[in-house]
């Protein structure tokens, strides 16, 4: 078995994965999965990259003439996939036609897979120079290799979560009362990029009743004695790989209805971390939190699903929600969240965590408790 | 005229336009089209955020029900248009679909334009549920309005250019022989931020032959005494529009064949300023600063085009590159950015202008000759 982050067997996977499904080539444009396959980090530009696997041939990569040299330098340089570099006058979607099998671009009736994630108008123009294929998500195909963490994946996932734990043990020294939400979500920030990230993907500092609008944007609300604030960061690392945690604080005593529904909510989301191993559906581990929540008569105030998927995209497959009956498997990777949101305050507790052979391995170890800030 | 930078009536605009190019309803999701038309700047998620504007019926917002407040927050919520909340098991393709004309959906062959920036995931779960329909680049219709802008946004692009020359002029001090690019462009991007950025977009910091890459990545490189430097930095204000400029810096004297090139650059870039006005073609302006770099025998170390559009996007029509024939208009913004990359070393000078009835308007006006530092 590889060590390697971004092994180089991945795009011989792809390949079979295309072929088996069907599929005469994959189009993959900057992100995500061209990541994947790659390792390589291209910038979403106007400008086409498009790695193309067609399923019977030699993938190659299709880069304008600029970004030839941080090709070159990134992984995809040593994958020996041919470089073909376009001009700035030149069609890049003609040229990936002409080199594509003729029954994709004439006549054929063959199928297309363009990443998820690709632009729509690069779509539709690859769909003008290729008129006789159907496009279909590529998703459909690279999802199913992307969902099963390789150890050298759910070792990233575990240095991204072990880098937002830190960020959240410097919470009780930045959360004051009387500092605004926005002044608190600057400094968190700024330590989730001193603590190792590459980029800061979200800051929720939710204090009182913004703490029951489970995405609210950090305001200019003043947090103050007494009232619980909900504190949900993430970003991704130089791997490439995202964190995600959420903790609740408090500057001195919450309401006591509020430490009511919070512990409900602790039992909740232990339960539904509980409920993971293989063979256990999405819907089940949904359903485990939800249940003890309704029963204590919150049902009404849990309106988001449990999780989502992490990796190099802070949520992708699996989704944690009801109708998801694909069973976990070993290496799946995704967020046990819930949330009570009664108002005039809310809570919610979330950790990233991996199926394992008999369970889960969390990657966030910070005490879930309500942590009250003297 | 209005004074305001996304004011109530491109939504009117945006229909007219629509229905005008036989469009029978426009989709925009998340990105710089929806923020044009509704000030709404909405998270890029893998739920379905939509402006769905009908040419010929009332336009409609299709939100998550999670991000219900984020919506009635922003700029959207009180353009009078309906929130249409969708909960998590709801399928919101199907939504849209039902609400739309019969037409676009079954047996009518009618035409959908959907974001540029759509994902073609999204794209093609539209195409799914509205089988009948077209699906065309509504860039098409959009790029017509967001191509001339307003004196709103030529305020905005002001500003911006304003904060990345505050910046530029903070580059002496932040350059020094003996320190790596990457720690140079890392003060850099501090810079940008504090400069009223709310993002950073690039900072490229190319020393010695990596000034003769167009799109170097900061690398470990030391800096080294007369090794001409290219810094091409720009970022996103919060008012949406994109600053983007590029200037060159030594630290003591650089090669004398340097200083040479230097001013055949200097003059090729007035000289495509200078060529700015309505009527003129971008292919006229770039030939204007290419035939004064070829006439000095350096055509084949200027290989990109003279420039690229700028607004809510850093880069977006009109694009200022041969083949383009579009005559230029007041209002359009773009950037002219000559380079010559014979190697060990290159040089590239850029400056956002404006074209106005009569020339055009600089948004950077720091010093445009190599800054020598001591």
């Amino acid at each position: 078995m590889t060590t390697e982050l971004y092994p180089r067997e991945r795009l011989g996977l792809v390949r079979d994965a295309a072929a088996k499904a069907g599929l005469g080539a994959v189009l993959l444009t900057p992100g995500p999965d061209l990541r994947y396959v790659t390792g390589y980090d291209a910038k979403q530009l106007e400008r086409l990259t498009c790695l193309v696997v067609p399923a019977g041939g030699e993938a190659f990569l299709v880069v304008p003439r600029l970004e030839i040299p941080a090709a070159e330098a990134s992984p995809a340089g040593s994958l020996g996939v041919e470089l073909v570099p376009w001009d700035e006058t030149d069609d890049p979607y003609a040229l990936v036609a002409r080199r594509l099998p003729g029954g994709l671009v004439k006549n054929g009736g063959g199928t297309v897979g363009v990443a998820d994630r690709m632009w729509a108008v690069m779509a539709l123009r690859f769909r003008a120079a290729m008129p006789a294929a159907e496009q279909v998500a590529a998703g459909g195909v690279l999802r199913e290799l992307r969902m099963r963490k390789s150890p050298a994946e759910v070792a990233a996932l575990r240095e991204a979560g072990a880098a937002i734990d830190r960020v959240h043990r410097q919470v009780p020294g930045i959360l004051k009362a009387g500092r605004t939400e926005r002044e608190v979500a600057r400094d968190i920030a700024d330590a989730i990029t001193a603590e190792g990230h590459a980029q800061v993907d979200f800051v929720i500092v939710g204090a009182g009743p913004n703490g029951a609008n489970p995405h609210a944007e950090p305001s200019d609300r003043v947090i103050r004695p007494g009232e619980p604030v909900v504190v949900d960061i993430g970003g991704t690392m130089p791997s490439g790989y995202c964190s995600d945690s959420t903790r609740n604080y408090c500057v001195g005593e919450p309401p006591a209805e509020y430490r009511a529904y919070f512990e409900v909510l602790e039992e909740a989301q232990r339960a539904s971390c509980a409920a993971v191993r293989p063979g256990v559906t999405p819907e089940a581990v949904d359903a485990a939190a939800r249940d003890i929540i309704a029963a204590a008569g919150h049902g009404e105030h849990f309106f988001h699903r449990t999780g989502h998927g992490i990796g190099l995209e802070s949520h992708e497959d699996p989704y944690i929600v009801a109708g998801n009956l694909e069973p976990l498997e070993p290496g799946m990777a995704f967020s046990i969240e819930p949330g009570i949101y009664p108002g005039p305050h809310g809570a919610r507790i979330e950790d990233i965590v991996v199926c394992t052979e008999d369970g889960y391995e969390p990657m966030n170890v910070t005490e879930h408790g309500l942590v009250v800030i003297d």
